[in-house]
């Protein structure tokens, strides 16, 4: 009988498993109650980062605590980690950008849907917290 | 130039769709703001079913308006299509699991967690939106 734990990751490691992936999910409530969608999303220094058409749902989300959830799970051996951070969403001002590009770590994230007015969208997580769950099948046999 | 295209999904698309995956996002407010945990979920009928441990906070959601996130995303090409559900989240009663286990399409669900006292939990969706991001690459030349 495989023995399955669920442990809480450091700050850190939910800092480097942001890294890792390229899909998250912004988190937010809207009118109906609480909604996520998902975005393709860059880091700078700490900060989540992502572009956004102009007029959007999102746009509305400025200056306001939303949740980003970035996961990685095997379907099959349902294993895997989860992260989720908490901040303030704000849009860049032009004269940050350059700045903000500078210090992304890798490409550019490309927007969900191409726009003619694309913003780009920051989150300094407040809070960061995650797990990984792990199947320990064999451990029995260590 | 890639021309990308987002496509609204009607309710049956999405019903379809949750019935193709296995890993969704529960989606709720908690006192840090909004937030998002993977679960393993099953479907009955147009119910979406996970089971979670007791007194975990998925407990303190019952007969609250939650939502279910689940999309499928290709890093690579960022095409694939997300779907949101919002409906209340409702312990299942006792009597009431033997129907519903003859109902589930497919294997029960998994607990992300393996505790001495799981609860079973159904949304009933409400609403169901969700979108398709396709990349017609060679759209041009059709």
């Amino acid at each position: 009988m495989p023995r399955r734990t669920l442990e809480s990751l450091t700050w850190d490691e939910c800092v480097a498993l942001l890294g890792q992936a390229s899909v998250g999910r912004l988190v937010y409530e809207d009118d109906l109650g609480p909604a996520a969608v998902p975005v393709i999303y860059g880091i700078a220094g700490q900060d989540i980062v992502f572009r956004s058409e102009g007029g959007s749902k999102i746009e509305a989300l400025h200056d306001r605590t939303v949740g980003f959830e970035v996961d990685s799970i095997d379907e099959d051996t349902h294993t895997g980690w989860s992260v989720l951070a908490r901040g303030t969403s704000r849009e860049v001002e032009f004269e940050q950008l350059p700045e903000l590009v500078r210090q992304l770590d890798g490409d550019v994230p490309i927007p969900w849907k191409k726009g003619i007015h694309l913003i780009w969208v920051t989150i300094s997580p407040t809070s960061l917290t995650g797990r990984r769950l792990a199947d320990f099948a064999f451990e029995g046999l260590l």
